[in-house]
């Protein structure tokens, strides 16, 4: 919302919410007081489509995809937030999720990451706004991928999350006193982020890509970071690998290639930037990939979107936030 | 746990918990495998007598009260950790708690501040273990109080708390995301603490306390710090106000008066030490106490209580931990 | 410079530094990459004066007073960060500082507190930037004294920082393991800011306003929060007060005035609010006042005060950052 | 410190510095007063042998070999925390770290590592205290290599580690607002730690072993974790690869082998333990290793090893702290 509240061309007309949840947008969010001072009202596609021309859909997987056949009969585009239009294959997703009851929404979703597939956003009325891991990583990967640089199988990537990537939801996990001061993996081999990373890369590689994919939650806000390890096709040095992802990303406004410094999730805190960077050390070919979570991936990667889609200049209301 | 574990003359004989959280305590607690390896049990009085000289009773006020009067028919001395035997008037109890149930324990339960009740801790059944934002403030105060140094009433006194103070159970407020990088106040004239306080205070001083509690709660896992402000009774310097402190606590193993520095929480992190000092400023005393709520402020009081009780040194399993 | 990048009628022009810290900016904050990417000049008053109209000094005091005469002279007007033309008495800057060498520019030099002495900073060549403290203490008193309902003298400011308000420079004291999960009070009786609040207060009653002021440092980056302890001049209820500071606050974009709720730090992070509220307990009025030490109690009062230098709206560039 | 004053059979004799740093240790780490207060006196390795039987030698690489032959001709035991030990092979110490000048030392020290050296521990005059990320990484591969169940090159060792494994010295890098919330990777394909992992682990397997070992610093005070990647050598289940490290531990008091639940740097903050568990994933065995870097990655392993030289069980003064 903040994001919105400060985009030149965007207008907050409505914000919805379920039964138990209505009222002052700031009884909730207490920071929004004085910028966004709306009531959350009860969501109903046909308030929405007659107030909206585009709707920023942020609720959690299959509660999504109950929703989005009904917003886009009503006319509204729709930039999912949820997993539900994530995956192209159905039989795919419902292995890693649950049964799929939207199939023609399916055929129809756009992958949202805009540096590999804005031509396509540009057309879309349903998007499917991409996970944060999966943004991190596949970044990182597809220039070097294309580039043939390094194998397409048997990479692993090795990633850490700030908590605001677990949810609202107060769990015992993430209760502080348990989450301060407390590094610890999770998901080993069954992320359902995993998936979506290959099937993305595969789509930009146009050939089967496979990868280990092992998060971790950090002790912090917001941040992400992987550490991408690849075996190399050949001879190559640091200064290779970091002129290919120069040149992938050289009109990219959103992607930083750093060469002589390493990203680090503080520089790319509450910015929508992604920051990249390459070495090879002992026969590897490693990459770190930087972003914010809650930005680049999520709400600021749903407004670049939202600007391809719109036809505004993609950086607009993003730049320096 | 961990104290007792380590303490010479202490075994832990069992584990008693509801009938909903049973099961080997390191499933809870997965840092004391290879310590405490037990299991929780079903809670039963009676196995309690059969096994224990004494229990530390560690549940919610209202289920204290419940309990002790079972562990006490069967001839477990107790020491309660709950606030349901500090306050002393069953009256003032009800008041900023719920109706009291055991008058009879009430009657016998000595408040188990080490520094002011040994004597009585010594010959104690039912120890109330004070509270931690009571037990720093008492400790700064009484002195000063006592030596007549500052006014009775008017004492404003400021205290933060570590996230740990507020229990396990996750809630909204302290959900990782929510409360990290987070300070803010809380209980404004109207925390439980405030009238132990002042009971407590009242006793050491023999005549009416009066002051304003105002707690906050600080982004960390442990440690408590009360800044507390007081109108001196006369002309009086910093030097005098120290000396005070350290005769007070000359003989107390676990106060320590810091003359030349300030006390800060990470000095008495894991800990059973409370450290002291104060300060003449601008006409008032003003008196700094740091605590770890978990130690001095909870786990260690109760087995500084312990030692007491059974005729161990004071300082038994708790100095260097 | 990130509130700079993005204000609509700002240009960074030069940015300008001593001879050991020149070349690229990002070179000493990587997060500016893509966003301010110039180099670091030489100061140089005339290259400043033939580039610019305005400048932020954002330099320690005592450096201050040396550079703004230069600026001065050569036509710049100047928003002066240090605290060098905040105390308008040169014998009390003397007294807490150092002598001081710029006495005109010391009369010159308006306090730049936007919601009390707005009209002075329209017609301002010299603006001295608020502490941090100051801002967030006397917009909190500031209507209750002019209002009449607490004494002037006898005002306990209790007040917690985040670390960012000790500056850039490493320090034994904020060293990463010394500061995390310590909560520590500092400079008791003879923090600087003191006169600065007593000063500011006394100027917007008109009459002497005497405080005792203690701040601690809070394990977190950004936010500080005080807590406030008045005598009321009368019988008084919450609701009168929180009315005073509403009506007080009623045009202010940026003093958000908390009935129901209390502040946090996070609710006001990297924004240029200030949100207070107040209560009344056990005789006492408290307040509580909480801001970013970085935004409103620094680059955003300055940029708030630049906008009413150059006539621009008061919330250009600052409202939902 | 604090481990050596709790310990039943160890009397701390002598604490010694430089010249800069002389007095009561108290000065430099307030939180030993009322247990360890004793002056920091002028290093004299008479006075050290006078004294003691055993010294632990807490100084940088480099210092440390300009005193162990001093204590050691003095007849004095030296458990040495430093890098100048622990590499056997001069040569490639002087390609890590800088010249040797101890080759004598260099041959009789012993590798601190009692899970897998104790016999050789027990009669030791010199150990060399292990880095904290070769103890915990060659914890959780060497059972797995030794049982040939994977292959031992081309593994890849991702770790993470709180600020206190960079020191107490302060950096830009690890001052606070800089660390804190910070997530970022270093010393890519150069940590000296490195070739120590390979040389621990190629003696304790008896043939070369490769890795590529890739450290990040977490903002949080202690703890280590490492996600480590290995090709299996045959068909392999995650139950088999844990009951090799079942089987490997039986024995050993300070290894925790987790079956149900991943490893996690809380579970084993202030303790010796190193936590490990292991899963197979996509052709992939993944092994997680955690410890404290400051207990079971410094002064517990060094107490460990002392428990050995002196000939006390193991675990004396360490388990439960």
């Amino acid at each position: 919302m903040r994001h919105l509240f400060r985009h030149p061309h965007a207008e907050i007309t409505g914000i919805y919410g379920p039964a138990d949840e209505l009222g002052p947008i700031t009884k909730f969010f207490p920071l929004l007081s004085k910028t966004v001072d709306m009531d959350q009202v009860l969501f109903d596609p046909a308030a929405v489509a007659a107030q909206a021309d585009l709707a920023m859909l942020c609720v959690p997987h299959k509660v999504a995809m109950a929703y989005v056949p009904q917003l886009r009969q009503a006319g509204v585009r729709v930039i999912d937030w949820s997993a539900d239009y994530r995956l192209k294959d159905a039989a795919e997703y419902e292995e890693w999720y649950c049964p799929h009851t939207d199939r023609a929404g399916l055929a129809e979703a756009v992958y949202g990451l805009p540096e590999y597939f804005a031509a396509d956003i540009a057309q879309a009325g349903l998007v499917a706004n991409p996970g944060c891991y999966p943004t991190c990583t596949a970044l990182a990967l597809a220039p070097v991928l294309q580039a043939g640089l390094v194998e397409p199988s048997g990479i692993v990537v090795n990633s850490i999350s700030g908590v605001s990537g677990a949810g609202r939801k107060p769990s015992q996990s993430n209760h502080y006193p348990q989450r301060n001061e407390n590094f610890e993996p999770y998901g080993v081999g069954n992320h359902r982020h995993m998936p979506e990373m290959e099937q993305t890369l595969t789509a930009i590689l146009g050939r089967p890509v496979e990868l280990l994919f092992q998060p971790h939650l950090c002790p912090m806000d917001r941040g992400m970071l992987s550490t991408i390890y690849c075996r190399p096709t050949g001879n190559i040095t640091t200064e290779q690998v970091l002129k290919v992802l120069q040149q992938a990303y050289a009109q990219a406004p959103f992607v930083r290639v750093r060469t002589d410094t390493l990203p680090a999730t503080k520089d790319v805190a509450t910015t929508n930037f992604c920051d990249l960077t390459a070495r090879v050390a002992k026969g590897r070919v490693i990459l770190f990939s930087a972003l914010d979570n809650l930005v680049k991936g999520a709400s600021g990667q749903a407004v670049q979107a939202m600007n391809i889609v719109c036809g505004y200049p993609e950086t607009t209301g993003l730049i320096s936030n």
